[in-house]
C-alpha cells in the first residue's frame, strides 16, 4: 500500500494500516527504552486548548526519543492576528519541526495546512470536522480488550449529531465486516445522515434506541459520550442529560465480557464509585486514555518512517485482561 | 524508614529524609553531567500560574536527564471546564507521566490527586495549604549557609497569618532540636494557633514580637516574607507594609554570620541596592532561590526511586561560603 | 576580537563575527547530528507572545542538542504582577538555565537583564528598540542569496518609521562597504532621522522615493514590511495599505537576480499566488525563515562558547540556488 502522509481523517486508515499500527503499538508498551525517534522534533500547533490531547503527543514524541515545541494557544498569539494565512504558518512551523500535530477551531484546516506542508500533518481534532487519532485510540482500544473488532456489537450513546468522536469511529468500522451499530440518542440530537448513508453503502448493520437500559445487555461495548452543553439548545440538553447513565443501577446489565469506553473527560453519564471504577475490569476508559499514548507512538513513527522494527514478537499479541 | 510516595506536606519529612537529600542536593551541585533520569517523564500540572516554581522544578528535570510535559494554566484549558474531577484529570495525566508536579487553588488538591495516582505527586503549593518543597530549599539554605539546623534562632517576619512558606517552614523546624523562633508581625497578622500549638507541642521556643529592629542583633536567621496585598484588608496592608524592611538603616544590627532569607519575589520589604545585594554575604535569598533547583533534582531523584548512588564523598559536606 | 557575553543590539555584530556566525549557521545544515549543546538549557522569557521567533530559538536549541525551558507570557503570570524588579527575574532565571531568550515590550529589557545576568542574554525583540537576530538572519539570507553583502542595492519598503526589523538592519548594513539603500515609504513614514544620520557617518549611500515600481528594476534585493496598523494613524495606514504591494503586475520588473525578503507574517503587501510563492526563485522569504534556524543555532553555539569545530569545510560556502 501507498505510504499515507498525513493523518486528515478516519476514513484514510485502512485495515492493513490499522493492524501495522496495533502492532507497533504493542511493540513500545513491551519494550520502553526504543527511541527510533532521536533527534526529530514535533511541533503541536493548537488553535484551541486540549491539554490533554496535547500532553498524549508531547508524551508520545518524548518517550521515543524526539523533542517537542509546543503552543497552547495559537489563536490568540501567533501570527494569525496579524493577518496571516494558516497555509503561511504550517509552512514556516515545518521548517522548524519534522511533523506537526495540528489542532484548530475550524473544519478542514489540517487540510489546508498539509496542502502547503513539507513534514506529515496530524490532525488532533479539527472543529466539528474529525479526530482521527481519538478513532485510532478507540478501535485500539476494542481490539485489545475484546480480541476482536469484527464480530461486534457496540452502542454509541448521546450526542450523537455532534458528537466529533462518535463520526469518525463510525468512518473506521465501515471498513470492518460483521459489525452491528445502536445509536442510543435523544430523537433530535440522531447520529447524521451522511454517516448512517456510509454506514448502509458499507454494509454495517445499525439501528436507533432511545432507550439504554433496553440494549445494555446485547452489546459488547457501550460507547459513551459527554452531552455538550456548548453545543446544543437547553431544551435537548435537558432530554439527554439525565438520560443516559452508566451507574450501579444499570450496569450489571452488561455482559461480563463487556466494556465500557469513554473518549473523557466523563461527567454525570458515569456515575460510578471509585473503587469500581478501580476493581470492574468491564470500565475500559482509563485503559483507553493510556492506550492513545501507545497508539500515537505508532503513529509518530509510521509519519516519521521510523517504523522498520522487525516486530514478528507482536503480530498476533492478544489482550490479556482476566 | 519506608520510602515517601509523594510529598504533600512538609510534615512528612524527617530529619533522616532532609539530611539525605540534601547530601544528594550537594551531589548534584558537583556533578552536573549526572543523569539518573534518562527516559523519565515530569508533568508539570499548574491551576494557578507559578512561572519561578515551574522552571525550577523543569530545569531540575532536564538537568537529570529527564524530559516534561508542562501545562501553564490547566484552570483555563483541561478538561476542568467540562467538569472533571480532579482525581480523573490526575489518573490520566498519570498515564503520560513518571510523576507529577502539582499546584492548585484549593487546600489538599494534591492529596486528592495522590488518592489514585499510580506515579508521585509533588505538592507545589496548594492554595493556603502547603508549599512543602519551598520549606525543603528554605531549611537546605539554612543548613548550607550556617552549616547547622539545631542551635539556631530564627525570626519570621511579615504576614505570618495568611503566609503559607512560614507555615510550612514552622512544621519543619518542629522536627528540630534547640530552636527559637520570633514571629515578627503586626497584631492582626500573627502566626496561626495550630501551628503555636504544634511548635508548643514539640518543645520549640518561640515568641512573638512587632518591632523588627528590636530583634535583628539577636537571630541567626531573618526571614523576611512579602505583604501579599491580594490576601489581607486595606488596613492590614498599610499597618504592615512599610514596617517591615531591611534597608541600609538597619542591616548592620544583623551579626555579620547572620543571614537573610526571602522565598521571593520581594518588593519594598527589602530595599538594598544591587552593590550590597550582590557583595554582602548575608543577602542569601539569589543562593536560596539557586538551592531550590538542586534540592528539587535530589526530591525527582528520591521519589522517582534513582538515588541509589555512592555518595560517601558528599556525607560531610559544609557550607564553604566565605 | 573580544568575545560578545550578550547580543542586545545589531551593532554589536561586526563582519568578522557575522562571517563566522554564517560558516556556523553552514555547519549545522550540513551536519544535522552535531549535538554541541548536549546538557545545556535555555530558557525563553517572553513578556509579549512571539510564537515564530519562540519556537525557532526552541528549535534550534533543541537541534543542537540542548533543552529548553520556556514562558509564553511572562508578562501576566510572572512574579512581575507582584511588583519584582526585572533585574531579579533575571537573576534568578539565570540560576536555572544557561542562556536567557528574552522578549520584551519596553526599550532596553534586554540591556537590564543582561546587567545583572550571569548568563547570556539574547534580545528577542524589545518594544521599538531591536530585534538584533532578526537583522541577523536577514543579512545571513542576503548573503546566501546574493553571494555577497557589499555592492548590493536594497531597497526597504513600507513603514519605516516604526519597523523594528528596517532599524535593526540598516544598523548592520552601515558595517559594509558600497551599500547603497532606498527607502521606499510614505512622507509621514520615513526612516528614523538618527538612522540617516549614522548611515551618512558610515558612508552608506541611501535615498528616499515614494513609488515602489519605479525603483524594482534596480535593486538586487526589495525588503518588504508589513504596515503595521496597531502602530500608526488610521490616515496613515489607508495611505500605505495598499500601496506598497508585490503581484503578478510588477514582480517581472525585478531582475531575474534580485530577491524579495519579508521578515514575515506578510499580508496584502505580498499579493502572488501559490504556485508562483512556490516555483519562483525570487521569492526567498520563507528560505529566510528556514535561515532563521541555522543562524539562530550559530548564534547560541557562539554565545555558550560551544563552537570550536573545525570549520575548514565551510569557509569558502557559497550559495548554490541555479
Amino acid at each position: 500500500m501507498m505510504r499515507m502522509r498525513h493523518l486528515l481523517e478516519s476514513q484514510q486508515l485502512d485495515p492493513d494500516l490499522l493492524f501495522h499500527l496495533f502492532s507497533q503499538a504493542e511493540l513500545f508498551r513491551r519494550n520502553p527504552n526504543l527511541r527510533p525517534l532521536n533527534g526529530k522534533i514535533m511541533a503541536t500547533l493548537f488553535y484551541e486548548p486540549s491539554t490533554r490531547t496535547r500532553l498524549s503527543f508531547e508524551s508520545a514524541m518524548l518517550r521515543l526519543g524526539g523533542e517537542v515545541i509546543s503552543t497552547e494557544n495559537a489563536k490568540e498569539f501567533s501570527s494569525a492576528i496579524k493577518g496571516e494565512s494558516l497555509e503561511d504558518t504550517a509552512r514556516i512551523i515545518a521548517a522548524y519541526a519534522d511533523c506537526i500535530v495540528m489542532r484548530h477551531y475550524e473544519d478542514g484546516a489540517a487540510k489546508k495546512a498539509a496542502s502547503v506542508s513539507r513534514v506529515p500533518i496530524i490532525n488532533a481534532g479539527d472543529g466539528k470536522g474529525q479526530h482521527p487519532t481519538q478513532a485510532l485510540l478507540d478501535l485500539y482500544t476494542i481490539y485489545r480488550e475484546l480480541g476482536r473488532i469484527e464480530k461486534m456489537k457496540i452502542a454509541m450513546v448521546g450526542d450523537l449529531s455532534s458528537g466529533r468522536t462518535v463520526h469518525s469511529l463510525s468512518y473506521l468500522l465501515g471498513k470492518f465486516k460483521d459489525i452491528e451499530i445502536i445509536f442510543v440518542s435523544p430523537k433530535n440530537l440522531r447520529m447524521k445522515e451522511e454517516i448512517k448513508e456510509y454506514l448502509s453503502r458499507h454494509k454495517v448493520n445499525f439501528r436507533e434506541e432511545e432507550d439504554l437500559n433496553k440494549i445494555l445487555s446485547e452489546v459488547d461495548i457501550v460507547y459513551m459520550t459527554r452531552i455538550q452543553k456548548e453545543r446544543i439548545s437547553a431544551q435537548d440538553y435537558e432530554d439527554a442529560k439525565g438520560k443516559y447513565v452508566i451507574n450501579l443501577n444499570n450496569l450489571n446489565l452488561l455482559k461480563s465480557s463487556s466494556r465500557i469506553l469513554h473518549p473523557l473527560p466523563h461527567v454525570e453519564e458515569i456515575d460510578l464509585p471509585l473503587e469500581v471504577e478501580q476493581s470492574d475490569k468491564r470500565v475500559a476508559y482509563f485503559r483507553q486514555a493510556e492506550n492513545g499514548l501507545y497508539i500515537r507512538m505508532a503513529l509518530l513513527c509510521y509519519l516519521l518512517e521510523c517504523d522498520n522494527f522487525s516486530h514478528a514478537s507482536t503480530l498476533n499479541f492478544v489482550a490479556n485482561l482476566s
